[in-house]
């Protein structure tokens, strides 16, 4: 049976090891792995620093001896990769614990050597108190220092998912939270008015966020003190970098492979790269996007292990093939969850699809079960196929839940007719008798149709709702400086507003205006929209004076 | 514009009458109903019986008056249907307030009357504290009763859905439980085993729970003080008749409309009946199952709203289908959730299907994120198709989220391979790296495949374990009786056992038997049968003496 080495421990080394030897408990497989740790698990980290979970054993998943038992794969820790020979076919090795050099010869090769955390030559980067946050290490670092320093404030450089996680927790024991980013926008893959809403929701929660601003120095004599950055000086008595991963392939430069930009490593679906029998899975290696079939690279723990079961099939000579990511993802943030799958709208766009949108806020859960709050759901589908193509909610409650049905419907190629009449699951304590994702679809649907005449909060924030009469049609006055009108009461046209006006109709969550322009439409109005959003995802609109 | 006549004003009443008029505003359309609320909550009565949801208007979703006036479309009220005139098109209406006859003609008549408890003819029925479970006045009398007079003890005639919620409030208010039914298992459309598990956690957290039990009757004087079954005497200071419902199709015998056997009327896709101009929609019509095509009653108030929905846009002239039901549920019980959508195992083998069905413990959440738990997941499918037919999960995680999933794979026909590599939405607080859902699929395509052969609960149940060696899986031995063995430590035949041997590997929910069934076909076993679901769903079985 065959030789198998794997370059890397963590989730897509090991899940390629345990899987294949499954399959092959004959094949030879050998982990190599530099640090002494395997398969810990790095999205918990946050939660770790956090202390919602207290116990460090609880993020190490296997420990090598264990996992080794276990499966019947070799486990050989310290060990750092340091060059590939495809033509010997042979990896050469450090062994950090000796200090001697090692050989290891291949009939496979796997890498997966995973990514590390970007640390920008910077000054002040190497001062007590600047942490990366990839490793249980970096953790127990971060939390350690804390405790020792009555660490009262914290500076987190870099506004993706695990910085604002780790902004939640440090939060959570206590410290004032600063996010920045040099990005205009935090939670990338959001759109941008998507994004806002989201940074206006962790302003609220008092998590200061800064975008568009540049992270120029760390200040202190011997321990971090402060972030010098474009826009001012920030305390900081702890400074996290999360300012994205890098690749760990520098050590097979000239070996043939191919690279992305970012150093990550092309692979066909079979998990194969450009050298024979030398196969990459996991934040080392580029996918493809399931969509659009563009290369893409997902460093997430889920794609990792699912890249892991197809390699360890494709090696135990099985017809696999994956097909790829969507770029799902979903994140806790305080007091409210976000997620997001497939394409945003600004990469639809850029794909070439004829894109539409909605925005769209309502019920999470029966209105009147306790907990039932909203979700804010952004749907992105195709005009010319009718093809859904993304989704993007926020709430406090099941946005994993609205994204998981999204993925179904994208990975099975559906058009949103297909999805209208779905009989998902309703009790009051999980959802409403229409489903949110159902809601939304009809509004969408509504949109495409030509019965829903709208403007997004994309539109709306780059001014677009300028010299449009707003009129307010909340259920009680919510906007002083605009004309307030009761969708009740309405059954003719409305006194002193001209049928071909452009009129902006605003409640507080989007029903009421769209019930407002259905009528307005019965009684001749040619020209009005109803904010998507409304005064829930949008600021109110200033006086229209202003506007003008 | 026409006039459109709507008998019944709850969840598929409203709807249409709602739509409609937002699709046509010149439409007369009027809603008729017998009760004077409109629009209620039904699925949320149980929570207010329990004070979950403490505020009677709460569950009252509109008044007629504010109906009315948001729509534009007229609600009479205190009317009840008695007669309907298809040749005349006319309904003969009493008006109970008034004690008057009134005569309503039509253009289209929409018949949502929904359905009524169904109310034993049996002794003691009438009695003070029986209480059916269908309208807010039902609600609050038990509610009242209760607390007027110090209720202890309940019995709940009923383990449906409905039945088991309230089963659930009462347990909340303080009351010892008893829950009974003539069927041979509690919730209905799960599997028998799947039922039995729901049953054994029922009982664990404190509810009796009864099954092939009949009631013969309410015993007491003027109040009810005990439920006399076949199997004993059950003290009961309430007693909730939770026995199904029966439509209110009553006044329209003769009529030359269509009725299934319950009283439920006909429609095709459109929400036609058999007579022209006449529609029915809601708990009292019959619409058809979106696998089979088979006719199917969905009484839910998720199934009404899209019946209503579709049946607004065919009167509005739109070209509409509604492509039916999956038969989707979810319930909340005491500590865990149940949840089902598509074809059980029992059902799917009534049409025909080539079935294939696995049982799988995994976890809901990442093990080391507070709260995480299992989910107990059981998935049919089609072995000629490969097509996904069903899906039925339990645990205290978001059992609704699993079935939401399978409810868009099933909707868009997908197969289980489709479903192989779905990126799905992971973080620690949501889900496991290896989305549950996937995980459950993959054990499910090992067995289509022939790399797992396992033992299902339900044969498990038939006693075919019988003259199976029995070996002990687990961590730590959990079967005193049987072999332990620690596959950590398997690399040759196991002593003693041979290679022939029928074995039943058995361990805490699965893991370790179906690795240990690896390793030991690697080493020559030909005859090894892992327990699906394991201990944690299964009960330990007794010693092989007693067994053979």
């Amino acid at each position: 049976m065959r030789n198998v080495l794997i370059l890397g421990g963590v989730a897509a080394g090991t899940k390629v090891a345990a899987k294949l030897k499954r399959m092959c408990f004959d094949a030879d497989v050998k982990i190599l792995t530099k640090d002494r740790d395997i398969s810990y698990a790095g999205c918990g980290l946050p939660y770790y620093v956090g202390d919602v979970i207290t116990d460090r054993e609880k993020i190490i998943v296997n420990t090598p001896e264990k996992f080794a038992a276990l499966t019947g794969a070799q486990v050989l820790t310290d060990r750092e990769a340091v060059k590939l020979d495809p033509a010997a076919k042979t990896v050469t090795v450090k062994n950090l614990a000796e200090g001697t050099v090692e050989g290891y010869p291949y009939d496979a090769c796997v890498i997966a050597t995973g990514a590390s955390s970007i640390v920008p030559p910077m000054k002040g980067v190497e001062l007590e108190g600047v942490f990366p946050m990839r490793t249980p290490n970096d953790a127990d670092g971060l939390k350690a220092y804390i405790k020792k320093n009555g660490a009262k404030t914290a500076v987190v450089a870099g506004g993706g998912f695990i910085g604002l996680e780790v902004a939640e927790n440090l939060q959570e024991q206590g410290l004032r939270v600063t996010v920045m980013d040099m990005a205009p926008q935090v939670l990338p893959g959001f759109d941008p008015e998507m994004a806002a809403y989201g940074k206006r929701h962790l302003e609220k929660m008092g998590i200061s966020v800064l975008t568009s601003t540049k992270m120029e120095e760390i200040t202190g004599e011997t321990k971090a003190e402060g972030v010098q950055t474009d826009k001012g000086l920030l305390a900081a008595d702890v400074v996290v970098l999360s300012l994205g991963i890098r690749p760990n392939t520098a050590f097979l430069k000239d070996t043939g492979l191919e690279f992305a930009k970012n150093g990550a490593i092309f692979v066909d679906q079979q998990m194969r790269t450009a050298l024979p029998d030398v196969y990459a899975a996991g934040d080392c290696a580029v996918v493809s996007n399931a969509l659009t079939k563009e290369t893409q690279w997902s460093p997430m723990g889920s794609a990792a292990n699912m890249e892991g079961r197809v390699l360890a099939e494709v090696l135990a000579g099985k017809e696999q093939r994956f097909g790829g990511v969507l770029g799902t993802a979903v994140v806790k943030l305080p007091g409210m969850n976000a997620a997001r799958t497939g394409l945003n709208e600004a990469a639809a766009k850029a794909v070439g699809y004829d894109v539409e949108t909605v925005v769209v806020v309502n019920d999470d859960k029966a209105h009147y079960y306790p907990g039932a709050d909203n979700f804010v759901t952004k749907l992105i589908a195709d005009r010319k196929t009718k093809k859904l193509l993304g989704i993007q909610v926020f709430g406090p409650g099941a946005v994993d839940k609205m994204v998981d049905i999204a993925v179904t419907a994208i990975t099975l190629g559906a058009t949103v007719d297909q999805l209208e009449n779905m009989d998902l699951a309703y009790a009051p304590p999980f959802s409403t008798a229409i489903h949110p994702f159902t809601g939304a679809l009809n509004i969408l649907r509504n949109k495409m149709e030509g019965v829903l005449d709208s403007m997004t909060p994309a539109e709306y924030l780059e001014n677009r709702g300028r010299g449009y009469h707003i009129i307010d049609v909340s259920q009680v006055q919510a906007l002083p400086e605009a004309q307030f009108v009761d969708v009740a009461k309405v059954n003719g046209p409305l006194e002193g507003v001209k049928q071909d006006e452009p009129i902006l109709l605003i409640c507080t969550k989007g029903k009421r205006s769209y019930l407002l322009q259905q009528r307005l439409k019965h009684f001749g109005y040619t020209n009005t929209k109803v904010l998507e959003g409304a005064l829930w995802v949008n600021e109110p609109p200033a006086a229209e004076e202003e506007r003008r």
